[in-house]
């Protein structure tokens, strides 16, 4: 099942994606037009190419079709993302990824055949912003609508206190999943487990249940 | 509590940052230097000015040092970027969250007084393709070097085994935190629960027990 890559564009999202890949083992073939661009991957994919890939031609010359996934990470130029990924398309790659840079940009390159769209920017801005209300929240991942995991740092309310003296379950409507401290991850809490004030919690539970567990975190 | 934001650089991460600040119900004023971003961002934001943000005075009659958190998402003008974050920590911003284009630009926003630096693209590269080697795997955090959680699609050798059955913490040596299906979501999952196919699992532990879990349920 070893997969093999090719990144279409490689402004920031397209450069760490194809830099990720090639640093966990797989074959990356990465394309610009751009000479610049294409000069300082050399060693840092398999092999990277200057091509326009709006130019079926070169792409086909390429052999774009033996790769497993294409990732396009053309963003600005709208009308060039939206032609590679038609020409991806038609010469029969299985699986095109694409970048978008707004929802109508998405919404084309869903209906031209791409299987995936994804938006940078715009989703991390939305993370970003649960870092910046709540900083005390590490990470998270939102499970249900209203259900999420958090991973929150524990703050003096809790320091010192065993998950039964916490009452974690009763008294908040959450669980306490894992616990990270300097050395170690625990990842069956017990009820005699003690958190110390900066440990790394891993909360579950209904995001108001959460919320109350933050705010009392925080007192 | 209510803090109140401004976003410097309307691109498409300090879009999403602004309208998602403003959709939740905070103050949030927006600043471009763009006439036609300014423009757009008439409704979608508490107020928008069109200020170049390198220009000190202007930032300073905006009374920008009133703001909670500043978040500038000027992106491709590495100039403008580090000498508008250094005016607002003359002016005495306390707190600046800034988006980096690449490691170097990261490291002198930190050493001029930025407090955070984030990189969209880059980490969303980072996300995509983890998503793209384990199409089963939905969302996930990383906790430790070694350890994660991960949220999984339940596949055909899971359907119709309980916990109990599966045995997964003897048989991979992690644990399943929550089971979500269509209609709810089961925060703690018992011995005797039942996973079915499409359900999503929500499992922790460290990565290698969490790639055999999902080899096997892929088979
Ligand atoms: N037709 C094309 N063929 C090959 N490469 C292209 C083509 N059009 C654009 N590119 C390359 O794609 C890369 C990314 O494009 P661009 O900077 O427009 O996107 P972006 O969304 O701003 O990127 P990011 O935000 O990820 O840095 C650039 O290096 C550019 O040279
Ligand atoms: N000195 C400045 N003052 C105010 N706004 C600015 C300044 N410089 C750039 N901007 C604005 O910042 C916005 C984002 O800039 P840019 O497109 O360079 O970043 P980016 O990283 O490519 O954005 P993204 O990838 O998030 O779309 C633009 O709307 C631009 O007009
Ligand atoms: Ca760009
Ligand atoms: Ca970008
Ligand atoms: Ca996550
Ligand atoms: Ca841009």
């Amino acid at each position: 099942m070893d997969k093999n890559f090719a990144v279409i564009g490689l402004g920031r999202f397209g450069a760490s994606v194809a830099k990720t890949l090639y640093e966990m083992g797989y074959e990356v073939m990465a394309v610009d037009k751009d000479p610049h661009r294409v000069q300082e991957f050399s060693e840092i994919v398999t092999y990277v190419v200057e091509v326009d890939s709006t130019d079926e031609k070169a792409l086909r010359a390429l052999g774009i079709n033996n790769f497993d996934v294409v990732v396009v990470a053309i963003g600005e130029d709208i009308q060039s993302s939206i032609m590679t990924t038609l020409i991806l398309q038609e010469i029969g790659v299985k699986k095109v990824v694409v970048k978008a840079t707004n929802d109508l940009h998405g919404k084309v390159l869903y209906k031209i055949g791409a299987e995936k769209v994804v938006f940078p920017e715009r989703d991390m801005g939305v993370r970003v912003v649960n870092h910046l209300i709540s900083p005390t929240i590490l990470d998270y991942i939102e499970l249900a609508d209203d259900y999420s995991i958090i991973e929150i740092s524990a703050g003096g309310s809790f320091d010192g206190k065993s998950l039964e003296k916490i009452d974690v379950r009763s008294e908040f409507g959450c669980n306490v999943m894992a616990i990270k401290s300097d050395k170690q991850i625990n990842i069956a809490p017990m009820a005699q487990d003690v958190i110390q004030k900066g440990d790394v919690l891993v909360v579950i539970g209904h995001n108001e249940n959460l919320r109350r567990f933050e705010s009392y975190n925080l007192k």
